[in-house]
């Protein structure tokens, strides 16, 4: 056969995007494991919620549940004296206990609240006497409890597949009764080292040799990546040796790879093997160092070859081996290099990407990549050096200070994220994961208001928002006048969703609008302040209110469960479904998950709030990218409460 | 037995302490792995460099070596024509290679230098023509060169005890030739969960029961840690029973770690068991949540008895359990937590510490930790949230903005590291060893003059250094001025360090001094430019050259191995005990680690450059505190090579 040079050499990313394009690289399969047996291993499926947290109304403090309203007077020169009917600890049963306006329960932190209390005085407050109890100070309703799915509703999306499993997921799993986690089954990679060079550590080292680095490297570094990788010693510079052992182990490994022995030249063997046995995708990476790679496909098993220069496969295997072999673990991450600053200027060659190992510094101007010196050579920079910068193909002159790709060898000293504070919605969940954002976001549940107030702190780069405006009729872009933001800030379009009330199954108690809130046989279910559907039901009853000549401030005792309040949409619908309340305000979705009756209200505008500093932020260009695709309902399960406008991704006017 | 109240609350850093008093937390023991094996291992012993590393004169790059001085002349034009004495592969013993001026070796890639050859010729500016090579460009000494030790010389320490083993560096001791790891053996931790509420995930959930939570997050963030922890279940609320299952325990496990159970008050049970069984060190720490918290020692062994709610025994875990077990895995780590602003004024209590779970967002002011919604009960803060603020015992107002404590539950977003850039010293080592910082570091040898350099771009906090003024016969401090650093940077006073010639036992050449550098019986090895020894060199010999009437442009080709440059003091007295050279300068320590003769030439001023913005850094201001207690030569292998001046620590001013 004879001896090719590299003509064609691959551009990095391509050459990655040439293998997907050629095989489908997915896990080999699924495997239930027990949830203690899960840490580190990769979530293999969505999980949602199957119960509420706390499963119960639970009191967070020792002290006596009441009914709000009959400690209301209570102060310390006047207490309130109550009935004590019994003790409720962890783990009993509600049975038995009953309670009216007169009396109270003894309840200890975690114990359950009895049904017809809507409140818990802590111990401090009170003093017992006999059979009784003097409260000294008044609640409010809700105060001392959590109420049930408060912390996580059944439904809830928990954990998006493709996660690493760490401490903090296996306790939620468990918290949520999951004992059995499907995760993924580990691929098993087989890993060579060719040179005649070579010798194991531990034997001697004649002149002329050095110890193997890249066994040990490559293998110990798809362990970490959640492998099974499996280092099977160094191979002489010899073809046929080569090619029986890569071919031997096509029948039980995923992938095959092997360093050294990828020049071009008299020695490029491994290049030579691979297009015997498969498929050659890749010959000669467009990179400096990590141009002598080779990639190939045999059936359905990856072959890679990594140059021989430790720092150079060290490089290929973050750019190239990674994002390959993260396919067949089934790892999702965010897999955008951070954006940092050359702290000098530098010339170079069209055409080919230079990788340079660096560390990163944080200064006045940003975080700033300084140069490691090494040499192709170098295991110090292995061990010691964080990452390296990448200057890429098509840049000739990159300027003091401008902006380069930084990609980190290990964890990342910074790890950049979307903060998303403001209302929750599933769709912006869909859309965060099918971008891949979710993997780099932090989002807050903090209701629309909350996100507003966290845009002018400047702690948020995006906030979720449905504010309707009852002056203007808008939604949304009049808060940015209103809060002082409009120089801050902007909104930008996101997309109409459908809410109404949800109701049981055939409507029993024909509800048909926000009156039926003030009826006595009607009880709601509330969402908490400062969320968009909250300010919707305020606006409405205390309209009513006015044309009926109600007090405002009376609302709340003649709308039956108004201070009962929950956090997410998916409360509200379990709310409902359990006969908890008759009716609750949401997106039309939680009626179809419980499956429920849903009376549309109309279309609100769910938009966005971005922080005008933050506009050019990468991870904010991503997420206004995917609005602006406007195919974001593909693939999600409820598109038909959803409404996607023509503006989606552009700023809002009004 | 009665039950007690707390009645004398500990701080969280105060429990830590006082275990530490009572017992030695050490790890059971040391295990030898083979480096393969020691991915995620503690290793448990200081690893210093066996070998040289390149271990020979390495090729670069595919070319020919050639004595330098021969191709001086070449060009495009008038390419010098070389006869080629063979060819070296990589492997390749050096024996019957020879070369002289009219003469090539070709050699390859990784491929070792004939010892008559200063450089390579890359291929691409060569033409072979039968046995002879044109050779199209000059080249300088050293080109296409590593030379031996250049990247790893032998007895550097390469890796500090107490280190996690990542895949970096199980490459880095395969490189070194090192099979067997020291690690320290895994402590065997039993974790139980007490409470009749809890049920096992996977089980039906009556009313009133929760799923355990803590039994699960212990156990796999124990595991995380390093520890053999196993999940032995949920044990009933019942003296008896915890106690016969924690006093089996002991004899076949190093701690043992419950949850639940220990609220003051009739269910105090788990207080009662650790008392009967051990001594009760704490009940009851100063925090917020995380009181219900019980330290016990039982010999040698460790009793820890959680909170029952999963956010409070997480927050304890961080904060008082990881550091305690830490101590039997042996791994080290900087303690200090991070300095971030909170984003609102907040009043409490004094005398007790408050754990806020909180997320961090960068903002204009710097990270600003915005708390978690949460209830103590929650599960999806311990998912979800990365840390928590700690507002301290005796705070009672913290104003927005204030700096407080930040602890990441799981990694650190953002890793706050000392930059150190300059001149490398042991005795630096050992300091930042010694105080934990060598954790927190990242230490770049890039000479003394390089170390400036990144001072002033701002990306160095450090920079150690030793540039001798000859002007004004000072250290370092007239740099400030003359590099116009002087509203920029303060030079922090260090130590002296004896310097002087190494040479060979006995001295055989009869070295005197720098004048002896001239001889043409004289080999000498050379530091790297921009080191501080190298300037002292050049200092020297250009005042001799004068004295003699010599241009200074000479000195190149007067001093024999004037070019032969090496990167660290180690390797200087590497090159002379291996006979490369006959004489080098160096500390008088590494005469000492390689059995040679110093001649002192005499103390040196050792100093530190520190960025003034940085001075109030807290990493910056431990080192300056290490210094100013004057006592960092104890324990050090080398301390009579050193000096402690009284103002160590303090600015220098001449």
């Amino acid at each position: 056969m004879s001896v090719k040079l590299f003509h064609e050499l691959v551009g990095l990313d391509e050459a990655v995007k040439s293998v997907q394009k050629k095989i489908k690289l997915v896990p080999r399969g699924v495997e239930v494991v027990r949830v203690e047996e899960a840490l580190y291993r990769v979530l293999a499926e969505d999980v949602y919620a199957p119960i509420d947290y706390p499963p119960f109304d639970r009191s967070e403090v020792d002290g006596y549940a009441v009914f709000s309203a009959s400690v209301e007077r209570a102060t310390e020169l006047n207490p309130v004296e109550l009935d004590v009917k019994g003790a409720l600890f962890p783990g009993n049963p509600l049975i038995g206990v009953q309670c009216d306006e007169k009396s109270a329960v003894q309840v200890s932190t975690g114990a359950p609240i009895p049904l017809s209390c809507d409140a818990v005085v802590m111990e401090e407050f009170t003093d017992r006497v006999d059979g009784k109890v003097l409260v000294y100070r008044a609640v409010s309703p809700g105060d001392g409890i959590s109420t049930t799915g408060s912390d996580v509703s059944a439904g809830d999306l928990v954990l998006p597949r493709g996660v690493l499993i760490r401490h903090n997921h296996v306790a939620l799993l468990a918290g949520l009764g999951i004992r059995d986690v499907p995760t993924y089954i580990k691929p098993r990679v087989a890993v060579y080292s060719t040179g005649v060079e070579l010798r194991e550590p531990g034997s001697p080292l004649p002149i002329g040799c050095v110890y193997d680095v890249n066994g040990f490297l490559v293998s110990s570094f798809l362990r970490e990546l959640g492998a099974e990788a499996e280092y099977r010693g160094v191979l002489p510079d010899n073809y046929d040796v080569i090619r029986d052992a890569i071919a031997r182990d096509l029948h039980s490994y995923d992938a095959v790879i092997t360093s050294g022995g990828t020049s071009a030249g008299v020695s490029d063997v491994v290049y030579r093997v691979f297009e015997d046995i498969g498929e050659v995708l890749v010959h000669g990476l467009k990179s400096r160092p990590g141009k002598p790679t080779v990639i190939a496909v045999a059936g359905e098993k990856l072959l890679i070859g990594l140059p021989g220069f430790p720092l150079s496969a060290y490089m290929v295997l973050v750019r190239v081996v990674k994002p390959l072999i993260s396919l067949l673990t089934g790892l999702r991450y965010y897999e955008k290099p951070l954006q940092v600053r050359l702290p000098f200027k530098v010339r170079k060659q069209i055409g080919i990407a230079w990788l340079v190992p660096s560390v990163l510094v944080e200064s006045e101007k940003g975080l700033v990549a300084y140069p490691v010196p090494y040499t192709s050579g170098s295991i110090s920079a292995i061990a010691y050096s964080e990452g390296f910068v990448e200057l890429g193909e098509e840049q000739e002159v990159i300027e003091e200070g401008q902006l380069v790709s930084y990609y980190p060898f290990r964890e990342a000293q910074v790890v950049v994220k979307l903060i998303v504070i403001g209302s929750n919605d599933p769709l912006l969940e869909h859309i965060l994961r099918e971008t891949g954002l979710i993997y780099a976001s932090k989002v807050l549940n903090a209701g629309s208001l909350g996100g507003w107030e966290a845009i002018r702190r400047g702690e948020a780069d995006i906030a979720p928002t449905h504010l309707y405006d009852p002056e203007t009729g808008s939604y949304n872009t009049p808060f940015l006048k209103r809060l002082g933001l409009e120089d801050k800030a902007i909104v930008i379009r996101g997309y109409d969703r459908l809410i109404g009330f949800v109701v049981a199954k055939d409507n029993p108690k024909s509800i048909r609008g926000f009156e039926c809130f003030f009826r006595e046989d009607v009880r709601i279910v509330n969402r908490t302040r400062g969320s968009g559907i909250r300010s919707l039901i305020d606006y409405n009853l205390s309209r009513i209110a006015r044309d009926r000549g109600i007090d405002a401030a009376n609302i709340p005792r003649l709308v039956r469960g108004y201070t009962y309040e929950v956090k997410t949409h998916t409360a509200v619908g379990y709310a409902v479904k359990v006969g908890k309340a008759d009716v609750g305000v949401a997106v039309g979705y939680v009626a179809k998950m419980y499956d429920l009756d849903f009376i549309p209200i109309g279309w609100e505008e769910f938009d966005f709030v971005v922080l005008k500093e933050r506009v050019e932020k990468p991870l904010v260009q991503d997420f206004i990218h995917a609005l602006r695709q406007r195919r974001y309902t593909e693939g999600f399960r409820y598109p038909e409460y959803y409404r996607i406008p023509e503006n989606s991704g552009f700023t809002k006017t009004h």
